[in-house]
Parts: structure tokens; C-alpha cells; sequence
């Protein structure tokens, strides 16, 4: 199946008082590799698909297992494979994992609303065509 | 079935430039909600259990529906109810509401950890009570 | 001087790896000042101002002495004072306090911009009105 | 004077529902910027600095422009420079910039403290002699 990877540090900012990361952190490290994955897995403009074109990507389900802790100044690596592509919405799963450790799974939907009304529409064409290419296209490690 | 409640203001700084709360910040209410619960609901001090204690309760399984939006000022209730009391875990219903609307529906497993060590271990025996207690006791609302 | 206050406690989501409060922190805090202010200070619809009426209020200058830490569980006071009244911002000092112990003090000014443009214009005819008359009024703590 | 730069995006989680950055949101991304500075400017292991050797370095004291707004997408560049080094703290000049655009200008004293009493003590001496070496050697952009 086709993956994007992105390696990062984990940051000071990202830990909490017991001195791991504060688990609602990696929602946000996972939401940045989904902006890059767009960027450049993808080849849109994330930016500006939900700027100017007013297209959102709200997370409608999410379930996640914490397998293992990170610290920091782990240098881990984020990893994105895309499930499903519906009408609507398209399903991911993500990762971070530290050398050959799984620590974290995720499986995230995400739908795409008109952020004027923020209802349900199709998939933008430019957005379904990327993610059909990227799903048949070579490993983007 | 036992609920501790408490209302909340969606403020500016949980939104995200659709306007809407950003969902990792959901995650971040819940762990506040929880913190009062153990506070208030429990009758123990929280900050006592992770600091001085050092008892961790880090999430090692998380699944959430976002089934509606919230926007800046919103005035919302934030609900938990104790769905599993095991040995060294316990799982938790938390959820978001606005008036009738069920907003966000969260399933959550923390498990009881040693601070120095990471490694999992039994409930403390007054948080194991005090969630007996409250699973058997009226409504906290 | 009038001042309007708000108790509220440290949470573990606000502190860091050392067990105190990460300092961004405290600025999301003393936003979240800024609103209540607005709000049940002046009697304004913060959300309404932002969101509908499309007026921002960005900081363009901010200074903060950080005297004393903050731990997780702490009870502290946020307070706030206006310090300067201009035609298109406003200087705000924000404190923290825990009982008589000084911890952060901050100086703040804010700009009344066009959410469109992003430029400054003139703060809203009642904002300006509630905030001449929070000043010249009695405590509001 | 030595310069230390690390280009970066500016993300949808740094960024409000006015559509540009959240200001608490700098001071994270500036905080990352000290510890890429620490790794790779100093050649010191900022984790360690902060875990098994219980060094602290808490902002005392910070003072900030924000000069002209960034939105989601942007690509910026964090700039450092070290303007002071006194016994127990040092003073660093922080900047975003986009191009030659000045958007963002803080001056920030860090205090070196003993994690287990919060009190401030000398510098580590590594850790002095990194940043003399720092102050007078070449730029690092």
C-alpha cells in the first residue's frame, strides 16, 4: 500500500508533567503530516483549498491506540496510508512509530464540508484524481 | 448509569480557521473534565496523584464520533460516565452537548502507570473505591 | 483603578516537562481573561464581534515579567486592568496572581483591524463606549 | 552578530478563526527554534539537558512586536540571535520573517534553574562555553 513519511522531533511543547507526550499533541503532529501529504504527496494546495476555495476536511471519527510512550527529543517517524476514498469523505491511517516500535495507530475519516455551510459535499475532482494516483502509485517514504 | 457534568464556553482559542473548534482541543477539555471529575466527582486531588504520587493515568485507547460542529461562544456540557473499572485500567464515556445535541462522543481507556517507570499497575486503592463509589452512586450533574 | 478578575486553576494541559506552566500557556489563559472581559465586563458579544461584525483584535505588542511558577493544580486569580484607551487600540495589563503572590504580569495592546483586510480601523463605537465606562467605573472583581 | 535561522510553515493548528496566527502559537514555535539551537546550533543535547540533568531554563522576561500577520501556508523563516549572557541567564532576539518582511520581534531572558527547587543557579558550563563560542563565531543560517 502505498505510504508518505515525514520524520520529526519531539518537541518540549509536546510533553506534559509526567514528561511524555500529552496524547492530544499527536493529533495535532498527525494533522500537520495530513498538510504535507496534501502538499506534497498529493501535489494540491492545502492552504488553499481551505482558504480561498473554502473546501474543509473536519475529522468526523477517530480511533487511536497508544502502544508505546515517546519523550523528548525522540526522533520518531510519521507515517500516512489511505484506507478508503468514498464520495464524500476517505478514510487514513497513521502512525508514529520510532525505528521498528509502533507507538501510536490511528484511524481518522475526514469529510469534506463547504466551509460557508458547513455541510457534506463531494470530494473536490482534483483532490479524489490525487488520492486515486496516490493509491496506485509507488511507496512516497 | 452515574454522569458527571460540567458546562463550558468554546473560546477562540480552541477554533481553527474554519471557525469551528479544532478537534484536538476537544481532547483537551475532556482531560479537564476528567480532572474535575477526579477532584470533585472522586473527592481526590489529582494533581496530588501525578505529582507527589507520581501515578500516571496516560490514554492507551481513544475512539470519538464528531458527529456536530462548535463554534467560538458556544455554550456546551461537558459529560463523563464510567463505563469499565478494571485492574489497572478503567474506561470512561465522555461527550459534548449543546442543550439536546450530542456534539462529540468519546470512548476512553487510561490505565494506572508508575511515573518512573512507565510500566502499568494497579489502580491506587482510593481511586479503585471512589470509582466503585461513584459507579454505584445518584447522579453527579 | 477598575479591574475585573477571574479565578481559575492550572491544569495539566497547561504544564510542561519541569511541572510548571509552559508560558504560552498563560497567554492562552489571559485570552480567555480578554473574552470574560468583553463579554461580562463591557456586556458585549465577544464571539458576535469576531465573527459576524468581522472586527479582529490581534496583539501588536505584548511584554511579560514571569516572577513566580505555576504548578499543576494551582488556584489562581487572573486579573485585568485598562491602561490606555486609543483611537484604534487599547493597552491591557493582565495579572496572575495566587492569593498575594504576584507570578505573571504582562502588558498588552490590542488593535481593532477589518477581518477582511486585516487592516486597523477605529475601535467600534461600543466597545469604545463600554470600555469608557468600565474605566471611570467601580470594581468589577 | 551570530545569527541562527530555521525556515518552517506556518500550519492550520497555529492559525485562529480570524485565519492567521494565534500569537501564543510564536511562542511555540519559537521555543522549538531555542531547542533546534541548543542541538544543532550548540552541540549540546537539549533533552538531556532538561531530563537526567534537571536543568531548567524557564522565560523570565519576554517582550514582543508582532509587526505583520501570517496565515496558514506561509512559509517563514525563525531567526536567533544571542544579545546577552549573564551568570545564571542570557537574552536571546527572536524573529519570524517572510522574505525580507520583519513580522515578528521578541527579546526573551531564560534563566538556568535546578528542576527539583525551580531556583536559578549558574549556567552548565557546557552550555556557557557553547554560547561564547556562539557569540563569536560565524553565522549559522
Amino acid at each position: 500500500m502505498a505510504r508518505f513519511e515525514r520524520p520529526t522531533t519531539i518537541r518540549f511543547s509536546h510533553c506534559d508533567p509526567a514528561g511524555i507526550v500529552f496524547f492530544p499533541q499527536y493529533f495535532v503532529l498527525f494533522n500537520g503530516l495530513v498538510e504535507d501529504w496534501v502538499n506534497e504527496g498529493l501535489g494540491l494546495d492545502y492552504a488553499a483549498l481551505l482558504g480561498p476555495r473554502r473546501v474543509g476536511l473536519p475529522t468526523v471519527q477517530i480511533e487511536t491506540e497508544f502502544r508505546a510512550i515517546s519523550r523528548h527529543g525522540d526522533a520518531v517517524t510519521l507515517g500516512l496510508e489511505l484506507l478508503r476514498i468514498g464520495r464524500s469523505s476517505f478514510t487514513l491511517q497513521l502512525d508514529c512509530r520510532a525505528g521498528a516500535q509502533l507507538r501510536v495507530l490511528t484511524r481518522q475519516t475526514l469529510v469534506s464540508t463547504d466551509l460557508d455551510t458547513h455541510r457534506a459535499q463531494a470530494l473536490p475532482s482534483d483532490l479524489l484524481a490525487a488520492m486515486n494516483q496516490f493509491q496506485n502509485g509507488a511507496d512516497h517514504a
